[in-house]
């Protein structure tokens, strides 16, 4: 058995007499000779198997005339090149039935809608479409937790089942026994928002580390860009101030964009054609550009600006200190204004998280940061963490949150909390940044969303 | 600001200044000369630092004699070789402390107990032997994943909310709004207990794949070996027979356990002067030898003898064809009779799940296998998938399984369905195996398990 990347292109098995599995992706026959491309995953392009009239008994000839698409099929034949595009292809000597197809339940010849395939999960994955989508989300994948581990930081598995909502940053899902009774004795469970907090526990003795892992929202929002179930990456680097941090992840994004481009070429020409639109010049150019740091303050005077000089109309107009950006202020800023990617940092303290470090500001701003990049808006959030244990305390005052509940977290403080700093990447947003996606379904296997469980 | 693993064995950083970051672990102080080792994650040694007396102010120098252990620090100093070990160390000038440490929240001088230790996580990661095995999880998790990449599989994100049970394996978690109200309206969900059928149906498009993510199990049980959280790895292979799955699983366990042996030395010897046994020899044993093969049948007459033979006395005496063996059954076979891994192969339709392919045979067996192996019983299991629609249909009503449930799967079926194979490793058993660590509970960041819910 062969897989057919090996043999599309490897001279060695040139002439010889290979064995493929694959399923029957497409189909054209004249009277005496015929074509089909078989693929098993292992490529994108698939390879093309000719089969003749006069070299294969009727019977066999006419199943090749009738078989349907997708079925899956063992071909035994010899590998050949075809001069016309340098690729080999296998003249058919025999083949095999693996498994018989039900025309009702593949994919039809008329395009479907990207909707209509997000319901049938074992039909979208059988597209070129998603089969590019779930390669370069692979790679994507991959090419994280090679970085972390060449920059020598530790794997943290943060748990999904916690005792709190971490950050009060959205409504969280509560589980229950089938019974319904609680399985833990002491408290309810929730499904984690972050592993923000768990991370900076180890992160105080181990230095570096990171968590990925999937994070929860039981929000009833029915956007483009919000799933209920999503990956999170959270990098925590104790010793590391929020513009070091900045950089770093500047740095991760990089890297990982580059080796995924590379990995990922036939890939991205796919989505190309199919999607219609740029995809590879525009990262390519991602490589290349510096990100911007501005400050938050400066970011409302360009703002405020940018409305008063009527280059831009925001629905939300009453741009001053204190307002919590939306999509349209993020979007403005990065593709019209920077059009390169942009960090805001220095919030006020009033629209971010409690753990936020405090500056020494009569504004009472914190070294939070965001980076903002075209298509999306927020890419990353991340901060310099509050180490003070007074300060920390008088923030989650502040914001209301019963102290109790984080006591655990609270108490790093005194168990010898270095300065820290740390970020949180959606990695379903990282997808849609890549791969142009629209919707954030599209680049999720099985994506949860209110209202819909399939599968 | 350098990292502490850089300047300890760097030839280009000697006798020049040096600024490390990290936590003090140990001091021993005589009336002139001092020393401490800090620690900052980026190797499990840390560097030792030297103080003497006539060298700094009498206000540092007693600052010193009295910190905290724990304490987090900043060094500068000159890094200067230590003859006697050919480490470096640093000479130091100055230094700052970067937070205060109450001494009621670090871990005292005298010895904890690992169950202590569990819950108190903060306390947990700052032994060394935590510190280890977090290092020894971070690479095997890495390895793993870098393995499949080489080996081309696809990365399929399994979804942890789902509509079904999988396998009707164990009990299930189910999720709820925080206001008790169902998230999803057509149906309630629960948490996964394993990624394997949505594996096999992107299998079923990709050809070689892989899932890596949480899994729950809300059973009642307070063993060793259970968590109610756990990872779950699950590689699903189409064209592949059950038995090039198996010659797969070595493969791969080979192949991370000793890149993991070679990365993590240190690690491994830290780990074995702690728990004063051999592990290092163990897993190099394990690497040269082949694993064993041996039909369900074959086991059970092995048994057999044994018990008659009086070379054992199992607590379950009644070994006959059906019997699911317990774990007293799996060790001797692969700790007593075998002394090596042993697969277990083609076992009774009626302990094994309803996905499995059916036998041709009168005693209706199965193409499952478990991989069985010292110190643990089971490491992994998996089987040859039945991809004939009847005959899975029919194990399903053998099972008393409703199919509603489960039609997508079925259905899979009639979409083109071609021959497959996978498994699933529980990675915390990969990691008990490896680290000879004999409780779950300790070789995870935060342990989920009945009636414990802390951070």
């Amino acid at each position: 058995m062969n897989e057919i990347r090996e043999v599309l292109i490897n001279e060695k098995y040139l002439n010889k007499n290979v064995n493929v599995f694959g399923w029957i992706k497409y189909r054209r026959i004249s009277k005496e000779i015929g074509f089909l491309t078989i693929t098993d995953g292992s490529n994108i392009e698939g390879i093309q198997i000719v089969f003749k009239k006069n070299l294969l008994s009727k019977e066999k000839f006419e199943k090749l005339l009738n078989i349907n698409l997708f079925t899956p099929v063992s071909i035994k034949g010899k590998l050949i090149k075809n001069l016309r595009n340098n690729l080999n292809e296998i003249n058919l000597e025999d083949f095999t039935v693996l498994n018989n197809v039900d025309n009702d339940f593949i994919l039809g010849k008329k395009e479907h809608s990207l909707e209509y395939l997000r319901e049938n999960a074992h039909l979208r994955i059988k597209t070129t479409l998603f089969q590019a989508i779930m390669k370069i989300r692979t790679t994507l994948y991959s090419e994280l937790i090679s970085f972390f581990e060449k920059e020598n930081f530790y794997y943290v598995a943060a748990p999904i089942i916690t005792s709190n909502d971490a950050e009060g940053a959205g409504e969280t899902f509560k589980i229950l026994k089938n019974n319904d009774k609680p399985f833990f004795n002491n408290v309810g469970g929730v499904l984690s928002v972050s592993g923000q907090l768990h991370a900076e526990s180890y992160a105080q003795s181990l230095g570096k580390v990171y968590t990925f892992a999937p994070t929860f929202r039981a929000e009833n929002s029915n956007t483009t860009k919000h799933a209920a179930e999503f990956w999170m990456l959270e990098p925590e680097m104790t010793f590391y101030d929020y513009f070091k941090a900045m950089d770093f992840g500047e740095k991760m994004l990089k890297v990982v964009v580059r080796k995924t481009l590379e990995k990922c070429k036939n890939e991205f020409k796919v989505l190309e054609s199919i999607l219609k639109i740029k995809i590879i010049s525009e990262l390519e150019l991602f490589l290349k550009e510096d990100f911007m740091k501005i400050s938050y303050k400066e970011a409302i005077i360009i703002l405020k600006n940018a409305l008063e000089e009527n280059k831009v109309n925001f629905d939300e107009k009453n741009i001053k200190f204190g307002l919590d950006f939306g999509t349209e202020h993020e979007r403005y800023l990065t593709e019209k204004h920077f059009k390169k990617p942009v960090y805001i940092y220095d919030f006020p303290f009033k629209i971010k998280s409690f753990y936020m470090f405090k500056n020494n500001d009569t504004d009472n701003t914190v070294r939070g940061f965001d980076l903002l990049v075209s298509g999306i808006g927020e890419l990353i959030g991340g901060s310099q963490r509050e180490y003070r244990y007074e300060t920390l305390l008088q923030s989650l005052k502040e914001k209301n949150i019963n102290s109790k509940d984080l006591e655990w977290y609270l108490n790093l403080r005194k168990s010898g909390y270095a300065p820290s700093s740390g970020f949180g990447l959606g990695f379903e947003r990282l997808m849609i940044f890549v791969t142009k996606m629209e919707n954030i379904r599209d680049v999720i296997p099985f994506p949860r969303t209110p209202g819909k469980l399939l599968f």
